[in-house]
């Protein structure tokens, strides 16, 4: 039992460590460190089982500093408790470039970070999915080998963010009893006073959405731990409510929103030293306080020894499976089932939407890979991304692999992340194109922090049709392919679609995004091959050695760029077509590839129905571009094309009208 | 009063006017507008402030379909009640190309859509704005002139989505009495029931935030009365809880997921018809329904009437003010008081960060517009958006000038969106750049309206310095630029900031989103020149008839760009600087002033602290970029600037290479 004279000098070791990097930095937030150092002092002294030395153990409880601004409370945590890849150096070295203690908590800088963290409302949802994962898994491999809480400390930003509100209430209805949230209920913002912008009773929110509620003094210890053990034994999520004050100890600027991000400053620092009766030097942390922090940090040693003893007894295949499912590695027949499918697909050339290709994909997909999750943002018809293998998970019964997101795009992509970041899962999920855009900044961290997630983005441009320019993407390629370290595919028949399916899963540290139509496509590719193509982003489909006119095109528009081709052929203009499934791939390819695909002809054509951008990189900023220039319009999806200009005559007449 | 029968016969005119155009169309959504006819009925027959012939009347009350996709509910609303720009024609090309009867409601298509919608969530934000700009109004012009309703119709999507979340806890913050809002309650979603998804307690969650709620059998017109004539009396926004049945009155479908998005089939059609008893053929509204709606839609020609009695009444200056402000129009004096500013700001020559210029430059505007309503996501500190002018509005007061929108740049973008169509205000608001991922959807939505919403965005780029990735925008600038119809401004000193604010206020059927520096910048136009230069979207800084070397920047860059410029001519090498600050001006430029500035050298340069997507179309694909490849990091920016070799002497050593 950890005394309250003990637990006061382990928060403060928090505090000051907090205050004196933000100082030494001259830039960070305090104020959230210093007010929640009770709470996390609590729940990591007694509460959370980790294991510093093993801080990937599959089973360990995870913590998601949701309100990523106040990242020096986790960085203290993980240095008082002993993980090994973060120093007292390593503190000094706060927000300097190039050091592992970065502004905001970022994922693969040091072990114990589980998610990147800092824009609002993105951290709770990611332990959402976590929670989610835990529980699948637990359903999956029994609780011996998943039996672990997850919690997350969250401030009023991510409890005012819409996101959150999406992913709690998902939380509330699948009764996800081990996520807890503690709320540091400060009631500052930036701006001043949460009163300002906010009247919401979050209890009574949170009771709404089925959530268990506990109110607590954020400074209490004792009510915290009583707050925490109730909790774990709730059967829905738990939310914490902890009354704190901003900057607590710095006894004249606390509780308003000065300390919120701004260093102190040496007089302030000084006045919390003699106020929190703290004699040590700035990143010096007591003997006897760095101790009992270090014995915090042995405490679930056993707990883990314990847990790789029943690991050990477990059957060879289920445990082989287990480690193999959270090593992220496929199965070794993976490749080989793929190819089976492309022949079958060369045998019969179907003409498909790629959106009904994905499903038949999928199918294939997830009668082999039993750790794909799936789901809709309420678009399952529409999305094809239920196969026969996924029943729907609901609150009882987690054997399904099928999550019914609800109208909820955002928080199912940041859920996404959430179940990729836990491990033992890969999750995708469909939307339409267009609604990628509510769900980007969860998008943009998983390709920040390089983890795979799929997102199936179904009716990808004017093919949608009738719906109308509200529900037609145009900008939404580019606007995707600009975010780095993501893979955007948009096959052209079924063997593109499944090679990048393919593609998409052996992408360890990359999430990916299929566009996918919602009209039928002839067939591309026609012949069998061994190769998966789309692998280098962009290939010769009809090769010509010596050209006139090259004509690229991604997706629905390659059957236009094929029937452009054939009536060039026709009137004698030699010409080549270049499929372009993935943007980023191609760029990604060596020099000289790229110049042999881009190739020599005077007239470089290319074909997307969607805006330009980007696509001089390509066809050069004298190329011809044949896409769209304004949003779209309701009416027939045939007729859309026509109408905008999108179509094998209008491509024969720019090359022609060029070559002329 | 309209017998219980009279209003059967109503709202079965919608009902099958709904489903002959859905499956005329063979597309489109009869649930809804089947489910929600019996409260539309009540409220258009009954309540509703409106006049077809004066349908953009200031003071009408405001109907937001927000549940979009139920479009023909409105269409038929419209055409019932004898809006002159719809006719029964119209209903028949129900989401053919080219007709005003879009599949979902367009802005702008008929004068009585009074927003967009049908992405889910956004519409019931915009009623959101639309009732802060009416209490805004009021406030400043008397009840007299402003003093109507705000009604929005929602259905589970939009209440399951994030964005509504914020906007209904905005609402309730501001104690928005004027808001009503019909929750089309029928319990299934695309996927299948709500249940599958979602276990919220609405009127529980709705009281969580600070509304009035009611609930009601939604097919029960006095009840449904009852109810608005309660929530009129609130002194809280209300929400009306409708029990419906979806597609109410298709016999063997109606209650189920299969009258959502799909035509009901000439069967199921006939059997409505028997079950309704409407012997009416389709598209035809038989006599005395026609002449019920039509009278509905006479009812409030003696209010408006004494509307304008009270405006003509209205002392002439207040009078020409309020037809000023909902004209749009600017004050005579604004271009002279932007220039007189910008003389200023030349004899000054001020190195400051652009966010800094920007506070400068709406210090002036908001003593000359007090139109503008500005406000901040809970970043004012750091957006520099509220100028002395500007007192915050609280929910007891709204006499000032400033809302503090709460952690919620989504709800916030939808709600200018809403003050902007609401007519008489000039919406204007901050964020982090980063966070324009957060309220993309809204800020795509007000580009596909075509309406002025001003968005200011500062930190941005990794000029944000210690914050790290999170909150560094890379890709940002590009993805903006894709979306049709949005300016994006990046100033590169005071005076282009002041020129691109002048642009922004002057587009009244653009928005607009103003990209601002965190850092302090030299200035780069030290030369008063009364022409707005940023109205070209790129001009040059300096210029040489042979120039070896053209550099090409935008905002934070184009420092870079002219130290780079000078270094080069230290080295004899002849070089000119082409600032950039809106790429989309300058494409909309006529083709010879572009090719003159683009201009013939042999090297061209482009420096931009984002990714290169876009630029190839300036600088050609061969052309240099000196920007971002990746993610930021965390730490000073000025060490970020050398470690991503974003420097002056980086690009002088390109271009030395180049050259050589």
């Amino acid at each position: 039992m950890i005394s309250r004279e003990k637990h006061d000098r382990m928060a403060n070791a928090i505090r000051f460590l907090s205050m004196d990097a933000v100082e030494k930095a001259n830039s960070g937030h305090p104020g959230l460190p210093m007010g929640a150092a009770d709470v996390a002092t609590v729940l990591f002294s007694r509460f959370m089982n980790f294991d510093p030395k093993n801080p990937l153990w599959p089973d360990r409880d995870r913590f998601v500093l949701s309100a990523g601004h106040g990242s020096m409370l986790l960085y203290s945590l993980l240095y008082l408790t002993g993980y090994e890849d973060i120093t007292i150096e390593d503190i000094k070295q706060f927000r300097q470039l190039g050091s592992k203690t970065a502004g905001h908590p970022e994922y693969g800088h040091i072990s114990g970070i589980e998610t990147t963290t800092g824009p609002l409302g993105q951290g709770v949802s990611n332990a959402v999915g976590m929670a989610i994962a835990e529980r699948k898994l637990s359903e999956e491999f029994g609780s011996d080998l998943q039996n672990h809480h997850t919690y997350a400390l969250v401030g009023d930003g991510c409890l005012m963010e819409g996101i959150s509100q999406e992913a709690i209430a998902l939380a509330g209805h699948l009764k996800l009893n081990k996520l807890i949230v503690f709320w540091d209920n400060n009631s500052i913002t930036i701006d001043g006073a949460v009163s300002l912008s906010d009247s919401t009773d979050q209890i009574a929110r949170f009771k709404s959405v089925n959530w268990n509620t506990i109110s607590v003094d954020g400074h209490d210890p004792d009510a915290i731990a009583a707050a925490i053990e109730a909790a774990h034994l709730s059967d829905k999520p738990t939310l914490i409510a902890c009354k704190t004050v901003i900057g607590f100890g710095a006894p004249n600027k606390q509780g308003t929103h000065k300390v919120h991000g701004s260093p102190l400053g040496a007089e302030e620092i000084a006045a919390a030293r003699k106020s929190l009766n703290w004699d040590a030097e700035a990143f010096s942390v007591p003997a006897d306080v760095l101790d009992a922090w270090r014995l915090a940090g042995l405490r679930s040693t056993k707990v883990r020894m314990e847990w790789e003893d029943r690991l050990g007894a477990t059957a060879n295949e289920t445990r082989a499976e287990f480690v193999r499912r959270f090593a992220g590695d496929l199965p070794g027949d993976f490749d080989s089932t793929i190819d089976a499918f492309k022949k079958k697909v060369a045998a019969n050339n179907p003409t498909v939407a790629t959106r009904k290709a994905s499903e038949d994909v999928l199918e294939i997909i997830n009668g082999l890979l039993p750790e794909t999750l799936g789901g809709s943002a309420d678009l399952t018809p529409s999305n094809n991304t239920k196969t026969t293998q996924m029943q729907a998970i609901t609150p009882a019964d987690f054997s399904g692999r099928y999550l019914h997101y609800g109208i909820r795009e955002h928080a199912m992509a940041a859920a996404m992340n959430g179940i990729a970041l836990h491990g033992g899962l890969i999750p995708y999920a469909g939307g339409f194109l267009i609604f990628s855009d509510y769900c980007r900044p969860s998008v943009r961290l998983a390709a920040l922090m390089g983890i795979r997630v799929i997102h199936v983005w179904t009716h990808d441009s004017i093919g949608v049709g009738e719906d109308g320019p509200t529900h037609q993407p145009v900008e939404h390629l580019a606007a995707l392919r600009a975010i780095p370290n993501l893979l955007v595919f948009r096959p052209a028949d079924e063997t593109e679609t499944a090679e990048c399916w393919q593609l998409a899963l052996k992408e360890k540290h990359r999430p990916s995004g299929l566009a996918l139509t919602r009209q039928n496509l002839a067939p591309a590719r026609k012949e069998y091959e061994e190769k998966n193509l789309c692998a280098y982003g962009a290939y010769e489909l009809v090769s010509s050695s010596d050209a006139q006119v090259t004509i690229f095109a991604s997706g629905s528009e390659v059957e236009i760029a094929l029937k452009a081709n054939e009536m060039l052929q026709q009137r004698g203009i030699a010409s080549r077509v270049v499929s372009v499934p993935c943007v980023e791939l191609f760029m990604g390819q060596p020099d000289d590839y790229r110049a042999a695909i881009i190739g020599t002809s005077p007239v470089k054509i290319a074909v997307e129905a969607a805006v330009r951008e980007g696509w001089d990189a390509i066809i050069g900023s004298d190329g011809i571009f044949i896409g769209m220039k304004s949003f779209g319009a309701s009416g027939p999806a045939k007729e859309l094309y026509k109408h905008f200009g999108i179509t094998a005559e209008a491509v024969v007449e720019s090359a022609e009208k060029r070559l002329s």
